[in-house]
């Protein structure tokens, strides 16, 4: 029997707004407490105690008759008291690196539920997309006296030495440590396989009759997700025998930056490279560079079709719609929480979650 | 002098991975403790704890060698001694309602960033569109020892009693109380003007030559901002002699869906209405009603203008670009922050803050 959120009422020992009698107020809202409850049950405080904390000696009459007016009054238990013997934190901290990513607005929402539904408490700190995620687990760490961390984005390239100042459990949400030297057992992760995905959106493209296909990616060489999936992009197009041109890449640097994309795209027609399909590395990258090659009169897709990876909510509402690879953002952020948890509670050990994309095609995409 | 988040090093007294002497290591992380500082500068640990907490009784010679090297070696000071003699929370709990709302990403990076630079410590807590936040608030008031609460969107009609259950300080962000019962001094609130924002931006479209302008708004009588929103739009049309017809109205439910509101513009359409103009009362929602008309082969401007309110950034990359009244989001956050750090330090009391909204011109409207 879970007595926690989304209850009618609340129980309120301490600010003596107490009533008697458990009873409908004017406004809807009860205040109840274990003395209502026990008066009500014509049992005692120890008592009602007693089955609130399902500890053994009560007779299974009165534990029904306790918990059926519990839960027709809602009564929400103070965990004031638990909370003051427990003798570590209950924090798990959560660094967001560049808010400006649409992609974590909804991974951060799963994240904070799915904490809140468990005994921890989210720490949450925000960093720019180039301060350092590692430095700043740290600090939180000791400030907060974590017990675990989850990055909502990072590097790709940690050192074992680099991280030997996290001293709790962490969980690399939404990146790996694909350029990196960790020890395997030493961390978690969660991910979409970045390169497979880059390597896919691409095929599709091929696959439609595309052959001068340039990428817009924040880098080439970052050791990081912009590097995985620019690698993807030249995978695939080497499986299907097509000559790289590096003519064909534009770097915008390296924060997926909307004003960015949109200029990298303008530069990258201003070459005059006569691409007939786009790869880019976000969802939201797309959409500036939609913009761009609008006003640089491409029609997408009939001059020029769009692919990226994400699968944001808006993309849909955008014209032409975008055709994207839907990263599965909420059973990411689950994972991540999920992982976590069993680690502080030793049900189970560092591992690695690979998640799948799949292709959501809109209209930003033609054969050609 | 502030030694807090972004230093290159980390204090780490606990780890064992202390260097006796100051050093770089192969991986530029420093670890330094007050003993390394002590060592450094020739003088006992009393003396590097005495600067670094501002006491008195340092000579300026020994204060001003220590801060030097601390400045330097980028020493990050351990709260943890600290807090623990704290006899009271340092929790401020921020209620985010809705964050399918992309306005609240960049309040919710700014309230947090503003909260961490003080020595409060957020407590995020995400409840959907259609939860009682006043209610999540008691419980995490409760749960988490809060000393405020910032409310990142809500009701507008709170009654004293329907807020008796909250027994701090709190901050309504985005919001206020128009529809309720409240006693100004009982609360803060930070808003922009939605009746006035949404007057102006009708008042645009009508003097650019329209007059049969459509309304999407999630409701016209829900107590809400919605409701400021349809009244600001109803006043603009009176003010201008232009009669009100319901017909023009499409009411697309509480919680500025996007699915919600292209589906509402694609049955306004079908209704017939031959409007030239679309005042929607968000820029997410806007974009929605942007693709549904163009759906329905109504080009935009051209046969149909649109305006909203918010200012996100992706409003500057959809096509055509969103004309919409902006929003000052950083100075929305920080300004709630700020009134409920003056509270909680005895500055300050309650206060209510108006925030002007300026008219941001994209190319979604054109004169007629």
């Amino acid at each position: 029997m879970t007595l926690k959120f989304g209850l009618a009422n609340i129980l309120n020992e301490n600010t003596g707004n107490v009533s008697g009698n458990v009873s409908t107020t004017m406004f809807g809202v009860y205040i109840v407490t274990i003395k209502d409850i026990a008066k009500a049950c014509g049992v005692g405080v120890s008592t009602v105690s007693r089955v609130l904390n399902n500890k053994p000696d009560v007779s299974e009459a009165v534990r029904e008759k306790v918990l059926e007016f519990v839960e027709k009054s809602g009564y929400i238990p103070n965990n004031s008291a638990r909370d003051l013997v427990k003798s570590s934190s209950d924090a798990i901290g959560v660094i967001v690196r560049g808010m400006g990513n649409l992609f974590f607005s909804s991974i951060l929402k799963t994240v904070s539920t799915e904490i809140d539904k468990s005994d921890y408490t989210m720490v949450l700190h925000f960093i720019d997309s180039g301060e350092d995620e590692v430095k700043a687990g740290a600090v939180l760490e000791r400030e907060k006296k974590l017990r675990g961390l989850i990055f909502l984005g990072g590097r790709y390239d940690y050192s074992p030495e680099e991280l030997s100042i996290i001293g709790v459990p962490y969980v690399c949400c939404s990146y790996s440590n694909s350029f990196g030297t960790l020890d395997e057992k030493s961390y978690s992760s969660v991910t979409i396989d970045d390169y497979l995905t880059a390597y896919n959106a691409v095929k599709h493209l091929i696959n439609l009759g595309h052959r001068r296909i340039a990428a817009l990616v924040p880098a080439c060489c970052d050791r990081s997700v912009s590097q995985l999936r620019f690698n993807g992009y030249k995978a695939a197009l080497k499986d299907s025998g097509i000559e790289f041109d590096e003519s064909l890449v534009m770097e915008t640097g390296g924060i997926y930056g909307l004003n960015e994309a949109y200029e990298g795209t303008k530069a990258l027609i201003e070459r005059d490279a006569a691409f007939t399909a786009l790869f880019t590395a976000s969802d939201s990258t797309a959409i500036a560079a939609m913009k761009a090659l609008e006003e640089k009169g491409r029609r997408v897709p009939d001059d020029c079709s769009v692919i990226a990876i994400d699968g944001l909510n808006i993309s849909h509402y955008v014209s032409p719609t975008l055709t994207t690879m839907v990263q599965p953002a909420d059973e990411m952020g689950r994972e991540c929480v999920k992982i976590l948890l069993d680690i502080l509670e030793g049900w189970g050990e560092n591992r690695h979650v690979r998640l799948e994309t799949a292709l959501r095609e809109g209209g930003s995409v033609k054969s050609i």
